[in-house]
């Protein structure tokens, strides 16, 4: 029995709630905690075992993409229909911005809590190591373009059974541990959207650079692979 | 042959101790050890593999739920009988409690020792970064909320076969992850009740809370997943 | 086509040599590097990732065991036969002393190097943490208990194909997270012989207890493993 | 339908660019970013995470070398046709200096940016840790020894399939924990010479013990596995 529309939908919105509030949760609550703080690199597990987990746990309903710039990439190379797309980017979008809720009122939950810059992306004067829009743009579009290509590499059908989950929860790991200190890492708008929508200004202001990079990131990947990777297996 | 009851709740014993000694372990003895302790990111990486590795040991057993919350989340939603609830969730704090014992015979085993806050759970005064109740009812729920969806997703017949103790496992580290701060983390009462019989006198007082939302928050994240992820081969 | 004992034999002392070489040698030489140092978190993933690594890739030949106590443990169990632990011991011991050879021609390869510890196990005056005999007996029994227990479940008949080791090497990675600070972390008397010989006199005089307590530990966990948990299929 | 030459060369070329790209950039951008930097241990993972993640997406298409050494050991280990060698080799190379421009677009994208030691390999004046040529040779060659012996085994017809992706890239990771203070870790010329070409002086000066010496142990690795560890089955 294949999943109903709305058990995709709920499948992303969740993933999508989790990815968000897993991986912003611990930048905002835990990063910077004092003495025993889990750090940049905490950041980045965290953000990677929501896909991981997600993966084996929603992937097998909705595909696991929990990200529109994934969504996008996948249409780009033929493995989602166009038609699903605006349904499944509405799932994710509403699924961020009710993490960037929910960790709202737990950030606030305490006398005297400030929420900072509630991890949300940014380049110049919002990038968390003052890099400018170049850099931005080089770090954004080449790691999401890597991402898809990886996607697609571990879902195709010469690859291993039952692994695609933990090659791509882990490549959003590595693509963390790469470019926190750039752009607090996007590669997701949905993700991005979740937060921005609940922290400081700047925040909103850029919103449209992490909608744009990450989306033409994913069709660039996309392309390279059906031109250069893409068996007849595929 | 199936396991007999004395071999389930041999392995729910085992089980939960692990899970307990392990990451209440790790986190009183080497979180905050001079200049090169684990900090919070190993203690989060500590209780995930208490359950990545006790699931894949013992899982076979008993079905690997080291967890009162957890064993009454899979009875909500059809995938545990609710008579061997009773017998579960007795072996599961019985391990707690030896874990307890054991761990608080190694704390105190060295001149001047002092065992704190012995990894217990609390809110308000008793919560790592001073959270107040309200976040910690958010937090507790939410996380075993989901903590429930990704266990019945990666457990479902469409899911994978065999990740589904890596995708539980690392779940764990990831609430971990996001939570230390509020509540230092329950999601499960009988990791919470095992140290703070041995810890300060506001762990105890603060206990029900620790049995209620997780609980709550199971049943919750049972009933989501019934409703809209569930589907004819589950 | 079986093995041959030349190939077991060697098996066991290439990954003895790795468990060793690797565990001890990121200890040694990266765990207190100014500023970004990889602390005991480090150190405690090095050591697991010599047995997962090991066992993908030698266990197949010879079992993968790496650690006298493990053979002991799997001979109590039934799982290996009491004739071939004479050579599987020897082969590990042999390993692990190269390994301290290369380790401390690369830790006294610089100006002015001391390697001080040389990450040897200890108790009372050579425990990290000041821990006294009973908490290092507690520590070392237990640990390598639960540690054959992992072992035996998680390579039983009834477990999921090829995720065993996983499972054990992240079960070597928790066990450090704990005990660090304790004993430096034994559970394998090869190991903290490979070292001890390169080390300072009282690793020495204190390695017979890092023999005796994993051993007892090893044994006492395959007699529980046996009396509650074995089933028909095991 | 078997991989054309171009597809191969893509995918050694995309894989490499990622290794040098994910585990350089790591190291560039965040391991010593202020307070919340990821570390030596957070490198590690990222180097491990590009040949996991790669090995998966990649590896079916190429074998998934990604490294100049890999490709002679596996080609003396019979595992690889040496007429195919010099297409890998220059794949690999043009894939890491694509990676060392990129990155070097984003490490001066900001205000006065300096990129300092740019990732590069060395030893002696150049070792992070100080460590001399003969520290440096045992290291590299040591460590690519074994690389080898576990890509040889945990890829053999006897292992578990599927697991080999995961057991290589950990063990890559290990090999980092252990190493960067003593040479910042090469065991792969290509990486090294994607950063020398944009780093300091030093590094192209030492760039021959980079190719030199991975390459000798590479070899030795393999004529290990060969004459210990092989079997009729292999």
């Amino acid at each position: 029995m294949q999943p109903s529309n709305l058990q995709k939908w709920s499948a992303e919105l969740i993933g999508t709630f989790w990815l968000t509030f897993g991986g912003c949760g611990s930048a905002v609550l835990a990063a910077a905690f004092p003495n025993v703080g889990i750090g940049l690199l905490g950041v980045s597990l965290a953000f990677g075992l929501t896909v991981l987990t997600g993966a084996y746990a929603f992937g097998p309903i909705s595909g696991g993409h929990f990200n529109p710039a994934v969504s996008v990439g996948l249409a780009v190379g033929g493995r989602f229909r166009w038609a699903e797309l605006p349904g499944y980017v509405i799932a994710q979008t509403v699924g961020a911005l009710l993490a960037g809720f929910v960790l709202y009122q737990i950030a606030t939950g305490k006398p005297g809590a400030e929420v900072g810059g509630f991890a949300t992306n940014g380049f110049g004067a919002h990038s968390p190591g003052g890099f400018g829009m170049t850099a931005a743009i080089w770090t954004e579009v080449v790691l999401t373009a890597v991402f898809l290509l990886v996607i697609l590499g571990a879902t195709a059908r010469r690859a291993a059974a039952g692994f695609g989950g933990l090659a791509i929860g882990l490549a959003l790991t590595l693509i963390h541990l790469i470019s926190i200190p750039v752009t607090n890492t996007s590669v997701n708008p949905a993700r991005s959207t979740g937060v921005a929508v609940f922290g400081p200004a700047i925040a909103i202001e850029q919103l449209w650079f992490f909608w744009l990079m990450p989306i033409v990131g994913a069709a660039i990947g996309a392309l390279i692979y059906k031109a250069l990777l893409a068996g007849g297996e595929d």
